[in-house]
């Protein structure tokens, strides 16, 4: 069985959470998720019904990120997985909500690199294996850049 | 390395759960979440012990229900997989409480669909890579098909 | 597209979980739910970054665990990945709260036994698509190996 | 300033569960956490909203368990308390999934028995500041109620 | 034993909310809880240490809202007690992250409402007992109440 | 109705956590959540049945510490009230599991200080309307005493 991988490009500004669930509720449990997680959010999100129709249901408050979404999932094809596109908010402020969509199943990555989903096909359908999230690591921090992340982290306001 | 894809038959009317645990006492604690979950469930459960006797692990209130479990685990055969079959009951019922279960690792398919689960083996043994949940989508979703998914989600109840 | 099995050994005493998250934050998060979770716990993990420098990052309170830690994820090569080492506590210590961290995407495992990494390779990078966990089943347990894991689990106190 | 007791009766076979939320998303939020726990549970309950037209919001599948909870938030007379009364489920199979509930502050009591809710009342409103849930212990479990107290968990298949 | 009622004042467009903890790490991990919750979120926290300095702890991004926080638990006087105001954000952003974080007891209350709080006290300190927040339920919503409320959550967003 | 403050001995080096819940399947989970927690945690519980022998039902792996919690819960004689003592391990290793025990409603406290429980009594039985948890704030940190609770927070390992 082969995989393949498909790049998935995000939009400069933008991150993408790429999942699996099992139900179409999910489409509208998604969107609740984001609207109940940041006022600011803007997002277009697509899952992929599994049976009957198989058609790609989809929600959100920005039309462009949802035909983001709807396009990842037509070229991925695989049954009742998911996509999210979000500018504005980062999925650091919404992937524990999201975990508790009562229909949610696994979460493959939250990303803003450039990302290669990896997917297998056989007769019956596709799925998801995993992915391919930004580039390999080139080293190991050091004391100097330990404390440059630490710094970097405060700076930006995350710890204290 | 190659990928082969086991089929696994879901009887009408039930529906499947297939993850990743890490412990023997897994086995006990994904039956407590079930009977935790709903007083009307019937269902069977196994996991696949991975060090010393390696056996198959199995719950259930429901003699079918745990068979089909076991036989699914003997074909992925990958150490510290679980598999739960389930009636009069849906995975959207039990998937948060499972994810609360302490030795829970990963969740990769929750479904009525015919499902294809794909399994990597080396000289060591198996493990999952990923499923292929039901089929691809065959389209997108216009207005008319998005108001009867709404509809439908307020007919059975899951919606006001 | 080709799926290599990396091996991680795992010391006597130790247990190794393994994951995907989404931001440089993932070292300290990680490093407060292990101190949050459980005070005699000793651990070391390690982060893949994976834009910009892609450094691995990396905290803990036991330098071999680190150490640990950060040779598993340059032989493994993917972004966005984590390895955590831990001795004196076990992965059901840990995984709700780890699952809490805000920027948390995936587990794939969380063992101590004998462990393969599958991780596919593109031109772009590495990405982990499943693991081998142990051993597969050899078999189904009995009655009487049913009664043995119970007595089991409470002779070691889990249950009452 | 005076507190009061407030008897709520809770009909053969049923239980209720009261709390505080502080939104009216509250009523159509604590519906969707109930049909998602399990399909057979019958209930009603209601929120009472705390600023413009303070009205008692209410949902349910049962008129009779829906009239339960209005009338027992009349009675409370406290501004974004809410009371489920529910059927053929019991709070175990709920408490969690109500936590996860977005706009979920606390919760005061889940129980089958005689229940005083403790009120106290200002110029301004009514406010719960506890329960009187069931009887106060009359003696201390040795060790032959303690096997029975096991033995009955695992008569009625909430442990193994 | 007596308890008072203390008006705590929230301005237009802000909210409270009102928990107990138990650490003066609290301050620190409420901090993080709102900064990873939503990038808008404008706040002030504090938390009232309960032994040794039994100083007022405190943290946050907006001056203002800080010192009402500090004000508010100088009137409450409640050792282990915490208080949140924010601005562009809501208590149902961050009431889920909220119960996260690792030392958090309790939540007695969320809202935009004037708020009186509830507290007892002894010769060694104080305790919060409940909440009066915003009023007394006026009436019960009719069928085209129920209606607006519906049509109210999907004007603003909320639901779909 | 009276409240009177019942107070409660925490020995040195421990720390007592008190709460409600429903049901006697209480005892049996939370002595779960807690072993799950922390392999090295010492500790007692006990948890007040409400109804039928209304008994004092207990557990742990440390005598004096369940003999304490037994006699914390006769002198309070709330019904569905829980208390548990720990040693060599924190409530912050502990806290997000106890909310996860599917029959929790509430916890009131988590603390070392002196504690003073406010009970309602009536007719029927007792009540838990809030706690004294130590002492009421004597003063506000300023940024000198703030530099020194970071540094505090760090020296022992909890923040980075």
């Amino acid at each position: 069985m082969e995989i393949k991988a498909i790049h998935i490009k995000v939009p400069d500004g933008a991150n993408v959470i790429l999942g699996q669930a099992h139900f179409i509720k999910t489409a509208e449990d998604l969107y609740e998720a984001l609207v109940n997680g940041c006022p600011c959010v803007k997002f277009g999100l697509a899952f992929s019904e599994a049976s009957g129709p198989c058609l790609i249901r989809h929600e959100g408050n920005d039309g462009e990120l949802v035909k983001l979404a709807i396009d990842a999932l037509l070229e991925i094809g695989a049954g009742h997985s998911f996509v999210i596109f979000m500018k504005n908010a980062y999925p650091v402020n919404f992937l524990t909500a999201l975990r508790n969509v009562p229909e949610m199943v696994n979460i493959f990555c939250a990303t803003a690199n450039s990302l290669q989903v990896l997917v297998a096909r056989s007769e019956q359908g596709g799925g998801i294996v995993g992915v391919i999230d930004g580039f390999a690591p080139k080293g190991v921090e050091d004391e100097i850049q330990k404390e440059a992340r630490k710094k970097f982290l405060r700076d930006i306001g995350y710890k204290l």
